[in-house]
């Protein structure tokens, strides 16, 4: 075999070549079959038969294994010997025949030339070939982004970047990157960290007390101010206690933000950001997809096709309460069945009014002023606001928006009365020059992740989780 | 005209569909030739001699602006008297004809048929027609985005982020998210952000001490023992004291690994990933680019184009030490002329190696291990690892690289000599199972952004900068 040419390539390449169907990977391919490939990787699994052996084979580029064939006739015994001691985890590299199999499952395999074990495994490797618990996965996040269900996640979760950043882009959206040590506290909601160095006094280093930010918003429409349409996509952080299978102290977040743009403008990207995304992911990741429909929810393709092809619906908060009540009043039983108007939705309502109302993604618009952020459009109503949140069936929440307090003094008012204008002169300045209606909204990534896949704790859908829970890395 | 349709339109997909040429394009043209188009935007200037008056516009979507007239003759009354008040940074909407000029410099300018001021700017809006200083400028970083020299800085930076994505995505390596909250301070620096909640304790929240991080490293490697090829590109921090114009507080970092893969398959991808950029923003960002080009620096695109299209240079650290010493020996004056095997590069050493030496972009390979971190692998000789750093013409040092320890003993005894084994034994531990050769590097994208622009002042780059300055924003 020595007059061939040995080709170093990838497992997501060796896919796509041979699945493609192009003209020029069919060309690719042939080229592939008459000569050698050389693959470096990890040991999934190895069995032989005593003559015969299979090793499933990842390199980590696609998530679907290789299987590699090795066998006692073919090999010269060196090489034998040598595949028969590729053990679970190790790293090997393989030279080897690539053959078409289009009759079985796997379109193909690679018959072993020569082989080699470039890292050996320890014997006390702990992720064995059978079923391990998320928790027990979660004690070794080093080691788990190894095993199917993390790699399925993290492979989503790349794609799931680029989506966000594909959609902005094609849009015109700029992409801002906004500072995440700031001396403002958006929300007004008092839970974040502070940013302290060494002695500890948190106002030594930037001549003020800073914090970690809770949003990139207000940043991040100075920039719509100029640009008209951008976003930022990157770390928050909350430093509530809350030890739930939802919440996280650092989290990404996507948020655009548009001038020229009203709330039904607004609901409209949200919308088309939304459908976008499911529709990239469930293209770009067919196979992590399909494990997920298997292995985790086997509605979930079913459901977020659903989504991705259905217009979205639209509800005020007024509405919405109405109709909660009517249901209680008909027998419907919720948890918290004394809900008023002014009070907050709770996931049960918000539920119950997307999956049984609605039937489908809907809008709840028009919240009461009292219980949302002062930079909200307040309506002439004098009592609500012209915001939005996303409601998507099994989930609730996923998006939350708003039209932004454009005039002036409407929105000095408002944060006199709230007392958060010092430290934010700058933003409410913003209003004196050139200030047209504008609007903006966050999607919190970790969660539409968590949508997207089905996996139904934040600790697994994040690379090393920040949750209340002790940081062991 | 009331048998027209008006398209809403970007400045920016105006400037493309005229200037493509592209067939579909060309059918857009004519259709919006035949039509009206309706724009938002600001107001950038306006000047009318009594009965024609011109305005140039800016809807942030592209960095050129667009030529608006208006006249007495044309314009029904209210109208022309309408447009004559839109002052420089008002906020106004304008549906005209569009008329293409191919004689002059701009292509096309807008007939106005109606317009509306949307919001109007204060008398005392502190970005006037004129030259604002730099310093001036940060004052009022809130507004200053809507300058030129913002404008296209802030382009070209959303550009260089996609350049980013794009080459890393095209060569299969997936990105990872890593958290920015550690308790590892992976350089070993100690000029780390502490990460505390209200009562100050730095314990209370997640049972034991953290930190901002530096870098990603250390938990991306765990990410490239499973899928090969991954990359960071998130926010990093430095608690240091540093009052230049490259050091910032908070700064965002691109840091790619890659199993398989030793200091040789690392320098090709560094030297690819920097070429690819250059390429991308030079051909994404013309505008803005020929703008830098003029203002600040008029031999920008001639040495970007000429980095984009060499061959990078290789020489030890050794060797570049023995240079060095000769020029002295011969005459050529530096700051620092005491320079000895063991010691540093300085800046200057940097430039007289890359600028003079070796006449272009150049990787200084096998630093003395004594000034190193403790993750890079040793080399033979027991006095260097296998690192690199590339060096840059008129900058110095761009990207930082090198091959990690991937043997367990070595890494643990250096560990353990350096004192910070304790919190990292995972990291240690990823050495036991099929950890193979592998490498990484880091690029300092802001101070890449830097280089691109020719802009020598970090406070410029960052949309809100972190440095050792007070912190308004």
């Amino acid at each position: 075999m020595e007059d061939k040419t040995v080709y170093d390539i990838l497992a997501a390449d060796l896919f796509e070549v041979i699945e493609c169907g192009c003209e020029e990977h069919k060309n690719d391919l042939e080229d592939l079959t008459k000569n050698l490939v050389h693959l470096c990787g990890w040991v999934r699994s190895n069995r032989d038969n005593g003559s015969v052996g299979f090793i499933d084979f990842n390199d980590g580029t696609s998530f679907r294994n290789i299987q590699i064939v090795y066998s006692s006739e073919q090999n010269e015994e060196n090489t034998y010997l040598e595949c028969k001691k590729m053990h679970r985890g190790a790293a090997i590299e393989l030279v080897g025949r690539l053959v078409l199999t289009p009759e079985n499952k796997q379109p193909f395999e690679i018959h072993v030339y020569d082989g080699k074990i470039l890292a050996d495994v320890a014997d006390d490797y702990p992720l064995q070939k059978k079923f391990h618990t998320v928790e027990f996965l979660r004690s070794i996040a080093h080691l788990r982004v190894r095993s199917n269900l993390s790699s399925a996640i993290f492979k989503v979760r790349n794609s799931l970047s680029m989506a966000i950043h594909s959609f902005f882009q094609m849009n015109r959206f700029m992409y801002v990157h906004t500072p995440l040590i700031t001396c403002n506290d958006a929300e007004g909601a008092g839970e974040t960290f502070s940013v302290v160095t060494k002695d500890k006094d948190p106002a030594a280093f930037f001549g003020r007390p800073v914090v970690l930010t809770v949003t990139g918003q207000l940043h991040v429409e100075a920039f719509a101010l100029a640009y008209r349409n951008v976003y930022t996509f990157g770390p928050t952080f909350r430093a509530e206690h809350s030890n739930t299978v939802r919440h996280a102290s650092e989290f990404w977040m996507i948020e655009p933000e548009m001038s020229f743009a009203d709330l039904n403008d607004n609901m409209n990207v949200i919308e088309n950001c939304i459908r976008y995304c499911i529709g990239y992911v469930l293209d770009d990741c067919k196979d992590e997809m399909a494990f997920f429909n298997e292995h985790i929810d086997h509605d979930l393709i079913k459901r977020l096709e659903h989504v991705r092809d259905t217009n979205f619906k639209h509800i005020t908060y007024t509405e919405a309460i109405k109709e909660i009540k009517k249901a209680i009043a008909s027998g419907v039983k919720f948890d918290n069945p004394n809900i008023e108007w002014g009070d907050g939705l709770q996931s049960e309502h918000e539920r119950y009014i997307t999956e049984k109302v609605m039937k489908g993604p809907t809008f709840v618009t028009n919240y009461p002023k009292t219980m949302t952020a002062f930079y909200m459009r307040q309506n002439d109503d004098g009592k609500t606001v012209a915001n939005c949140d996303l409601l998507v069936p099994y989930v609730g929440e996923l998006v939350g928006g708003s039209q932004r307090e454009e005039r002036y003094d409407v929105l000095k008012a408002r944060m006199e009365e709230l007392g958060n204008l010092s430290g934010l002169e700058w933003y409410l300045e913003l209003r004196k020059y050139g200030c047209p209606v504008h609007s903006g909204f966050g999607i919190g990534f970790d969660r539409f992740l968590m949508y997207l896949t089905g996996v139904n704790n934040i600790r697994d859908i994040q690379p090393f989780p920040r949750t209340s829970d002790p940081i062991k890395y």
